[in-house]
Parts: C-alpha cells; structure tokens; sequence
C-alpha cells in the first residue's frame, strides 16, 4: 500500500457501534439462524432496537411497520423450527426502497401524489426475497419519484450531508447498520453514488439482470435495480438472489444465474488488467478526488492503463437526458396531468423538456447509446474492468443528492458497476471507487473487486 | 367444397405457361439438380429467358446481370461436380427486393437517391443463401424506400393492376413463373398485400427471425423480412433456410429453426380452429370481399368462430402509422436533407408527419403495441390460427399500390401470417385469405395453412 493513499479501511464508522447481532452481515447473520444460534425475531428486533436509536438523526425509513415484521420473523422461525427448508437470507432484515411494491406495506414512491397508495401485490423481487427466507424489515426513503429532489435522509457519517439519492434510505440504512441488506434502483447514479457518499457497497448489474416487474418505471432502457451492502460477500448474496429470470419484465432475458459468490471466491487466473477512465465529467471531479485516484493508479502501477474514451462520449451526458427525459415524461403522463403543482420544480422542469423531446431524437439518441455499448464492451476485450471515481467527491449539503455524472455512461450503456467503498476524501467522509465490467460479466466484476480490495490492504 | 365459393385452385396461370425447368417449384429443382437430372445453369438460363420473354410487360426487375447468374450457376454446378457438399437450395434462382444488400449487384432502394449504390458486403441473408447454394439471380423492384410510391412493375394477372408494394418485384417474379422463390420485407403489408394481388404464397415470420443485417432500415421494431413461392412446401423450404440466429441483428434471440417444412409434413393433432377477424379496416373491404369471407366461414362451419377484437384495437393503425413514420424519419434524416425534393411528395409527407412525433407519443405508442401483441398472443390459447382478409380486394390499378389496412395489425403484432392465394375476385383476380398465430408459432401455422388448403379441395 503506497504511502499516503486515503483509503478507508473496511466498512462506515459512524454511528460508530456495530449492532452485535448482525456486525458480521447476512452471510453470517444466515448461517447463525441456520445452526440455532439466533432466531430471526432477534435480528430483527434488534435492527428495530437500532434504528430507534439512529432513525431520528438519519431519517432512513418511509414506512415502518415493527409489529408486521416481528410476526414475519416469527414466521420463519417457526417454519425453520418445523424443519422446512430455510433459504439463503432465511431471518435476515432487507431494507426495500419505496418505488419497489409491497402488498403489505404502502410504496409511496416519494411523492405526495401516491400517498397512502397501497400495491395489491408484491413486486418480483419481494416475492423472491420472501422465498429466500429475507424479512422486509420496511419501506426506504427515495427522492421524489427516484429522481433528485431530496428526501428527508441524511448521511449516516455526518447529519449536515446527503446520502446522495435517489436510494437515499437503502444506502443510509446499511450504512447506519440498521439492516445488513438494502435493495436499491439506479436510472443514472442512484446506487452507485449514495454507496459512495455512505460508504459501502453498492452493486448495479448489467441491464435486465433482476426483474423490474411492480416497480415505479422512469426510463425502461436505462432503470436496473441494484443493491447495498458492507461488504463483497454480502452483496455477492443478495445479488444471487436476486438476480433471478422472470419473463414479466420484458427486458429480461433467459440466463443462467451468474454465480456471483462461488466466482468471486475463486482467485482470479491472472492478475486482473484495469483501464483508468476519467469519462467525459472530469472536470466536475474535486482536486482532492483527482489526486486520490492518481495515487491509487501509482499505486496499482502496470495493472492499470490511463485510457481516453472516444470523442463522441462527449455527448453522452446528453444522451442520457434525452431518454431519460423522454421516458421520465410519459411515465409520469397521468402524475402530471392530475397534480403538476405537487411536483417539485426541478422534476417539472424535467418533465416539461422530456414533453419536447421528439421521437426522432430519442430514437437517435437510442441509437447512440447502443453504440457506446459497444465501444464498451469492445474495450473489455483488453481489461478486466474499467477504474473510475463513484462521484464527484465526498457528499455535498443535504439540500442536493449530489451529481451523477460518474455513473451516467455505465447506467447508459447498461454494463455492470460496483461501489468500493476504500477511498476517503478531505473532510474524513468515504469516496468510492468504481470498477464497471463489460455487460453479462457480473460475476467477473467482483472477482476483480475481490483483488482490488485485498491488493489495497 | 361449398358450391359458389370462389376458390383458386393452383397457383397463378397468367402467364399461361409455366417454364418446364421450374414448373415444380424449388425443392423439385434442387432435388432434379442433387440428383443430377438438370444443372443449375439450366435452372438459371430457363429462369433468364422466362424473365426475357415477360419483363417487358411485367418489370419485375431493377437489377439483372445474367453472365453473373450464369457464372455463380456454372460455380454451384462445379462445386456438386467436385463432391462437395450441396445446401437445401443448391442451383435454385432466388429473386431478392432491392434495398437488400448485395455485394455484386447494385442495391439502390427504390430512390434516386441511392442510384448506383453498391454495398461492400452481402446482407446476412444473401450469405446464408450463397451458402444454402441458391443462385441470386437479381434484384427486385421495390417502392421507393420500400413505403408507397410505386416502382414500375405490373400485376402478372393484369399489366393495368399493380403486383401490390412495397415487395412488388419479387411478388410478381415469382408470380410470372420468372423464379420460384423470392425474398421481400414488410413493415406494414409489403408482402402479404402482394402476394394476395399476385396470386402467389408469402409469409412474414414471426419479429425477429430473419435478420436483417445489411437492409434498409426503415422500422427496427417493425420491419421484418417474408419470403414468396408458389406453394406452402416451397415457402416453407425458403423459411427454414433464412429463419437462423444472427446477432447482429439486435432484434433476434438465440432460438432454435423452426423446423417448418418438418411439422407442416404432420398431419395437426386434432382438427384446427380458427378465429375469424374483420380487423379494424372491415369497411374498407369491398363487398365481394366481404362475401367470399362469408362463403369460406359458412364452408368451415364449426372450425371458425368470428371473433370481434377489444375496441382498443380501433387505434391501432394510427399507432402503426406513429411508430413507422417517427422511425421513418429518423431512418431517412440524412436522405432528406441532402434531397428532399427527389423524393416523392407521399414519401415527403410521411417523413415530415414523422418529424413532428414526439417521443412520449411514439413510446406510448410502442406499449400500446406490446398490449395488442398480448392480447392476440392470449386469444391465440383458443385457436390454431387467425383468418381475415389478405387485402380489401383484388389489385387496384397500377398507380398506386393498394391499401396494406388488413395487415397493419399483424406486422405491428409480430405475429406470423401467410397469405393463401385460394380465392379470386369479381375480376378473376386473386384474393388472399390471411392466416395469422400467435408470435413463434410458424411452423404451426404453416401446418394449420396446409389442412384449410387441403380441406378446400
């Protein structure tokens, strides 16, 4: 480890005391439940005990609903008891963000505009959760809409900064060991950003990895669930999980599950190759953040090579806008029609300039994004994964949810990105970096991830 | 046979004669040429001097090179010569419509604007046919770009009717005994409308089964490429060969043939049933129309039930027209501005119409599509097959190239359907029946399309 990188050694700090009961995650969390030596009731009570404590200053949850959670976990300790099969998560508490339907919760999706709104069904993923033996502890706080207009969640390591957005809550949540799991969504930055500013692990798939089916849509070529965690064996878990076949989400298609934890736990053949790419919002990046990636690119020495994306990346950014705009616009066709003044005014605007776009910029810009794509994953031929900041810097006041512009390429082109949460910038808050693979090499992902993180220590 | 149905038996006899060398149609001729009863050089010439004899009349063709078919005849005779291994089409003269890329013969689409154009590289399908050993004999006349201005080819039938577009060269061809098989595409009803004014078979497979590598572009969600012949074994014999994976063309998914010729050789395992739809364009068939589909539903008796579609379905040819104008546009951008004005004034409109769709339309209109598809899909558990109509009636005169109304649903759907040249029109014109599955149900559909053939003679 070269002198004088800022890295962060393991997982948040603040609030400083692990709970006992899941300090060591799911993984371990799972295994203690499976062998008797904790039931499920007191893992989650005692993520309740936690957020009681920490809830008033982090503001992580939407909805709540201890009681419906205790007799849940009691459910499964009582199935465990009967000798039925317990799945991989069986007992353990998962934070779920409030676009994502719950039948027995409501999903509000951070707008007064669904208030009180109450799904008839789970979501796909709820369900799988549930079969997994997961508990749904609650209801996370998004941004309005999963856009940017913030809620009320602050961050975990400093009540005065954002969390980031738009899974604000999830990655709070996790952050503040409230809950060992949280499931999030990304549309630009909304995972891989918050994992950054709270410090842990967040985890994008490649598109069309994990069923969109009961979740709010803003932009169905671009939003791709995604997840938190504290560390990479965790993430691994609720990643294979989660990341499951369903034929209701139309992007989906019929793959094999990527065996994400048995991949990673594997040593890579070789020692991986990474490409340093400082996409085309560098100059957005803090000096404090460019200077910690240069050292850790001294650091890595001849693995990593400086590599400078095509010019037409420029308009990348743009691209993005477009369709997200476009699809942000028709989705919210009917929110708007009934209750424009009830939306905040940047997601007006947003909506208002997705109502201009014509089809034939969106088609191009389309077009683009598939040709990026491609440029992408071409260059993974030569690299095992891409190197790039997670965010600007460290997390900003909590009136904003930050800037996403480090995640806009990989959400466009739909390729897989992990947070590392290893890096620590000016004022002692996390900074993450990102590693992206070539879509359909998740499991590969966080192999390289795995090497990484143990190189740095 | 109910008396007074008026059914084609056979295929078009106008021209009279059919050619000797092709009279069976492809798999006879590959058959005579493995066997060694005929050389595909003769194939070919028997084809040249056909197309001598009638293109004056019937203009079928907009690029032919006969010492080139000769010469690639002359190849596949030397080949089978040598011992080498002969595909499924191994002599056979395949007509292809010109806005398929050739790299030997000129591909100009139907404008002035693409005269003299030569693609460097074959399309997709062009290679799979070299390799299945068809011989390419030529281009066929297509419609400008393949949309509505017609080209200058006539209806074998009748040289004041048009063969139908936008696939009017290859319908015709076949039609005139010229070739046995022929390539075409459609985007609304450019080969089922064709094929039903020209008395021959055609087939649009189920989206995303050919690829369209190397073809215009016109619609991505949208176009897809069909094939004409003579006969359902024939038809089916051009399908198997073309309906292979290839991944670049982004539409289609790695599925295995659907082994078409194979299953419409069984006989189906109970008697079909199929559903007869008016369509949203019913009015705007003729009466004799109207009357043949009562006679041929009388004659079917308890194996068709006439089925009325949700009134939703009232808007879905302006929710083909949204999506294939806005595509159109974007498709067409560059030919536009360097040379709007050597486009027809129909083409024009279309493009400016396309223009002016906004991206919320065209996406809105996009799900709307997938609810139609869903809907026929569903209604596909209670019947083999959909009838209705092919066109509104016989073909209109050679100034325009007939209204694609009765096929808008099905090309938007991505749903398979064949046109059945077994009825004529108060001209002694043919008329098409039209069946139609659900989406993947080819082969089925071809199986069902022999037994309503057979039970009509």
């Amino acid at each position: 480890m070269a002198a004088g990188i800022p890295v962060r050694q393991g997982v948040t700090k603040t609030p400083r005391q692990a709970m006992d009961t899941t300090r060591d995650g799911a993984l371990a969390a799972a295994a203690a439940v499976r062998a008797g030596e904790i039931t499920a009731v007191e893992l989650v009570q005692a993520a309740l005990d936690r957020i009681a404590e920490f809830e008033p200053q982090v503001a992580a949850w939407t909805h709540l609903d201890p009681e419906l959670a205790l007799e849940r976990a009691r459910e499964a300790d009582e199935r465990r008891r009967r000798g039925e099969p317990t799945g991989p998560l069986h007992g353990v508490p998962v934070g779920i963000k409030d676009i994502i339907d719950t039948a027995d919760l409501p999903t509000e999706c951070g707008t007064v505009l669904h208030a009180g709104r109450r799904p008839a069904r789970d979501a796909a993923i709820i369900a799988t959760l549930r079969e997994a033996g997961a508990i749904i502890l609650g209801k996370t706080v998004t941004t309005e809409l999963a856009v940017y207009a913030p809620g009320n969640t602050r961050n975990p390591h400093n009540y005065e900064r954002t969390p980031g957005g738009s899974s604000s809550g999830s990655a709070a949540a996790v952050a503040a060991y409230m809950v060992p799991l949280a499931v999030g969504s990304q549309t630009n930055g909304s995972v891989i950003r918050p994992a950054s500013y709270c410090g842990v692990y967040g985890f994008k798939p490649s598109f069309g990895r994990i069923s969109r089916h009961g979740v709010l849509e803003i932009s169905r070529p671009l939003d791709t669930l995604g997840v938190f965690a504290r560390d990479l064996e965790d993430l691994a878990l609720l990643s294979d999980t989660l990341m499951v076949y369903d034929q209701r989400d139309p992007d989906m298609r019929p793959l094999a599950r990527p065996g994400i934890s048995a991949i990673m736990g594997a040593a890579p053949p070789v020692e991986p190759r990474l490409a340093f790419i400082r996409a085309p919002a560098w100059e957005r990046a803090e000096q404090t953040t460019k200077d910690a990636f240069r050292e850790l690119c001294e650091h890595l020495g001849d693995r990593v090579d400086m590599v400078d994306l095509p010019r037409m990346f420029d308009e990348a950014l743009d691209t993005h806008r477009i369709i997200m705009e476009a699809d942000l616009a028709k989705n919210t066709a009917k929110l708007y029609q009934d209750g424009a003044t009830q939306l905040s005014e940047r997601l007006r605007e947003m909506i208002e300039s997705g109502q201009r776009v014509l089809a034939t910029e969106y088609n191009t810009a389309r077009e683009r994004s598939g040709e990026y794509a491609a440029i992408i994953n071409e260059l993974m031929n030569d690299y095992d994964a891409i190197l790039t900041p997670a965010a600007t810097g460290e997390a900003p006041g909590y009136e904003t949810t930050g800037d996403p512009a480090f995640c806009t390429i990989w959400s466009l082109c739909g390729v897989p990105s992990l947070n590392l949460p290893i890096l620590q910038g000016p004022a002692g808050m996390p900074l993450g970096a990102q590693l992206v693979a070539a879509k359909g090499d998740d499991a590969r992902l966080f192999r390289t991830a795995r090497w990484l993180v143990e190189s740095l220590q």
